[in-house]
């Protein structure tokens, strides 16, 4: 009896004392993935790390879509041989050809002993065939270490590989009395520099920036990625712009080094399409839905372009088109500690509205960060 | 030197002893004042502890208004003689006859040994008198020890009596996108059971509850202390009223156990003035400010009227007048993780604005907390 109570004990002892060191290599390597912000897309992020008699030996990252995957920039990056080491790999190794070889053939030949994985790859492609495929090579295989963690930071990728649509998120600034601008329509500056230093960083982790036409022709944003990252790619920008008022001379048609896509509907002129065309921007010319851009069919377009996530910088008209027509995925909602009244002034989310309180929309929050005084709500929209 | 150096890390060691002890029974001591909140008003919540050779063998605090001070409390309720013991009294001793004879002539008179007091009063009467006259009397008087938590929980007590105007707290509750009712003017419920709990918590704590007309007349409210703390005396309700429009029928002028007060200017008719009085109910003439009541000289005859504090619970309008007229010191804002949209729906503060975001009022941040998926922001106005 006492016996059995310590080789129980002893076994479980054991048992959490690899766990702890599995959950602790895991998170350096979740940390490598996030490297890829902005980079990888469509492609999930996916960071690897090699331990050989409890000592890291090789580290690497997913760097750049069509770039190595994680697996074997950690291979490459090994100071010793890998064979007999254990591997972390935070998504699941792939089983196939893409742009690369597959990875779990590679590390069968290099004779891993041991392969724990976050989460599986939720790409109906590899989906458990990859950790099947190595266990069948006689590979001792964990999968699931962190994997909320992971799944969280790959979020874009999850909805994008199972649903071809992009993952979207609507990022606001309000005061504490929720105005977006003034009476007189200023909004320069609601948030704090720290706030909007911030934001860019936001987008450099998405592949397209929406915004409507009416905020072109206010503000003339530049709408690129400002962020102290190195740029590889800006976000593409999408203007909602059902009627083709897109001025010529806006920012946005006068910048080349980040693209721009007008979506319109029939009702724009054929001079406006080809000027556009001309600035070198792209038109989608999209069915309408109550005199406007139909949303849902713009999302699914720009998913065929491998836009994978879009971040929604929306005046309060098109943010509610966009909530109605449940393209959003998540809010970003910046408060600031100011009030500024007004029963004309703009707030996030305007349009015709919900008549009652129980048809709306309804947010989990997530998250709550201060920027100094400014207060940053993360939640995500639960979809009737 | 050796000598001097541990002579002086001795000294340091039961420096910081006796003052872990001090803030340790002065915790008590603050724990205790606040049972006083809703009782009273217009006096300051003062809780005592008596302390004789590291035990306590006295606690006591200010129950109600015109009631024993915490002091003659905590003397009452020992258990042994207090003579050569410590008291730890939130705030200083009082040195004049009011409703009670002076603390600081008991206190000598039971030959207290050491008085550990937390916040000076900020009444002009007593302010540093009650402390000097302790240290005449040759008793050992410390002071300052957890001020700033004292003088928190006193901030109506503080504004009060240093200006006699009631410290006013704005209480709003809106979406994550800025409305505090649909386009249709559905607003139940924006906040989820328990913030409307803990909202009738916070009416406990003041003396009036202020609202404007409109909201009378839309929702008929009670506004009564719903709490499940025993109530003395409900707050006051204040209807901002500038036309004598309230309903004569209205919940407010037909519950006798809580009082009312209507402010109107001399717009309003002389027959309505004789109909709210029938029922009980004050009024007060106010001069007007832009054809409503002047809430300037109303807040300062609430304060005539010993209510020492406020929580406006107003529409948008109401909020405007009385966030410009510079009324309020305090934000509770409620965030609801929902979103409801439109570009008519109301929020926490409308009225006419402020034009542009420089002119808007400022607040620091003081607390965030969570009602399950509801937030509240506790913040103050920077006064300009």
């Amino acid at each position: 009896m006492f016996h059995t109570f310590f080789a129980l004990k002893n076994f479980l002892r054991v048992f959490f004392m690899i766990k702890m060191k599995d959950i602790k290599f895991m998170k350096i390597a979740i940390e490598l993935s996030k490297r890829g912000y902005g980079t990888v897309n469509p492609n999930p992020l996916v960071g690897a790390v090699i331990v050989k008699n409890g000592e890291i030996i090789g580290e690497g990252y997913h760097e750049c879509y069509g770039g190595h995957h994680a697996e074997t920039n950690a291979i490459n990056n090994s100071n010793k041989s890998v064979k007999g080491a254990t591997i972390y790999v935070t998504m699941e190794p792939c089983n196939h050809y893409g742009k690369t070889p597959p990875c779990t053939e590679m590390l069968i030949k290099e004779q891993f002993s041991r392969i724990v994985i976050g989460m599986e790859d939720p790409n109906t492609i590899v989906n458990g065939k990859g950790t099947e495929k190595l266990r069948q090579a006689g590979i001792l295989v964990e999968t699931g270490i962190m994997e909320d963690e992971i799944k969280s930071i790959n979020e874009v990728y999850i909805k994008y590989i199972t649903t071809k649509q992009p993952f979207c998120t609507m990022k606001t600034a309000m005061t504490l009395d929720g105005k977006i601008s003034t009476c007189t329509g200023n909004s320069k500056w609601i948030s704090n520099e720290k706030s909007r230093k911030w934001m860019h960083e936001l987008r450099h982790c998405y592949s397209g920036i929406m915004v409507g036409v009416n905020t072109i022709i206010k503000d003339d944003p530049e709408l690129t990625d400002r962020s102290n990252y190195e740029i590889k790619k800006h976000p593409v920008r999408i203007v909602v712009d059902s009627n083709g008022r897109t001025p010529l001379k806006a920012k946005i048609l006068n910048t080349s080094y980040a693209k721009t896509i007008i979506a319109i509907t029939k009702n724009a002129d054929s001079k406006f399409i080809k000027s556009v065309n001309k600035k070198g921007a792209k038109v989608i010319i999209c069915p309408e839905k109550n005199k406007k851009v139909d949303l849902s069919y713009l999302i699914h377009e720009l998913g065929k372009q491998s836009i994978d996530s879009i971040l929604l910088e929306g005046g309060s008209t098109l943010n509610f088109s966009a909530i109605k027509e449940g393209i959003v995925d998540k809010v970003f909602s910046f408060i600031a500690p100011k009030l500024i009244g007004g029963d004309t002034s703009k707030t996030p989310v305007g349009g015709s509205g919900f008549d009652s309180i129980k048809n709306a929309i309804s947010l989990i929050i997530k998250n709550i960060k201060r920027f100094d005084q400014d207060i940053l709500v993360e939640a995500y929209i639960v979809k009737k």
